[in-house]
């Protein structure tokens, strides 16, 4: 069976809700990061990147977000969560989740783990003020150029869409109003309302 | 035809290489950086992110370079640049990719391009120290983890050749000696020996 090896409040939520929808059976390991477990020889041994999420399979693991959801769309072609008959548009859904992995994540991720790419506080601190105008202004590029709606990729909803759920999710976190993007927000909700969505929030609460 | 929106010393090097590997016909538009010409109004409506590379197509543009590679790969299929037929391997090069993308590349940039993140001089100056270590440790999990050998992906050389190849030569700019990584190394010159990554090498010198 799949084992998702994942921690709440990040993108394993992404690979969570598209493993739900493909109907596939998995099992959910937490990987603590409060104890640091996702440095353990244990958790490295699974994924050297120390990060979550990471998808094993009977074949070997698979790591990164973009690469899990469109192994989850090509494994279960019957949920069509990606478009992979058509080369165009199936180019228009990796680079939806390449500028969210690329850009969009990493901008967010200045206001938590700055640490990441400097040490000195003051550093650390001039990029937790900066992050929220980055983020904010990717959204407002989501919003305006690739959005289509109802979902991402227009009428047929796609690995897309569990992934800007995702990201979009962080918006208030990082203190920005959801609200500013009335086509996010609209998305957000209708996410919300989808059964493998819901099922899986009851899960992460639980 | 298509037309590849390029500047040198980007990852549209990555793109430009693996359509020759292709055999695809192609025009190299240049978008000059140095006149800011990426965020003029006609190639923000090719690509409002106002950045290369974009890939202009007869139904569109493609942004994000593991899409564009994605895409080179699924509609030249005679070069067996990514193997659409095995969804765990196909999954194992677009990880790889998502990897450089999402982390190697951002962690490089901050080197360069650290204004991104931060305002303040200092700031940026920090994160133009550390950003040497974060890159020459990704290089390091590279080397150990990912690099089979003779290509990224083992005996079959795929879309996440070309990318490597892009990245690593960026070492030396940072600083970081290349024979640090001895598989690295070894890649980036057969890399150089391949008929189309010289073609390009010699179009972007000329």
């Amino acid at each position: 069976m799949l084992k998702l090896f994942s921690y709440p409040g990040t993108v394993t939520l992404a690979c969570q809700i598209a493993l739900e929808e493909a109907g596939a059976e998995y099992e959910l390991v937490r990987v603590d990061f409060a104890t640091n477990a996702q440095r353990a020889p244990d958790y490295l041994a699974i994924n050297p990147k120390s990060r979550v999420p990471a998808l094993a399979t009977d074949r070997g693991v698979i790591t990164e977000a973009p690469a899990i959801l469109t192994y989850i769309a090509q494994t279960y072609p019957a949920a069509r969560l990606a478009p992979f008959d058509d080369a165009f548009a199936f180019a228009q859904v990796q680079a939806f989740n390449a500028y969210l992995c690329s850009w969009v994540h990493p901008a967010a991720a200045h206001r938590h783990r700055g640490n990441r790419w400097a040490d000195d506080p003051a550093a650390i601190a001039d990029m937790r003020r900066k992050a929220p105008e980055n983020f904010a202004e990717a959204a407002q590029l989501i919003e305006t150029e690739y959005l289509r709606g109802p979902w991402v990729m227009g009428d047929d909803y796609s690995i897309c869409d569990p992934y800007l759920f995702t990201v979009a999710g962080w918006l208030p976190r990082d203190g920005i109003e959801m609200a500013r993007f009335p086509k996010i927000a609209a998305h957000y909700e209708r996410m919300q309302a989808r059964p493998a969505v819901s099922k899986v929030l009851a899960s992460v609460a639980a």
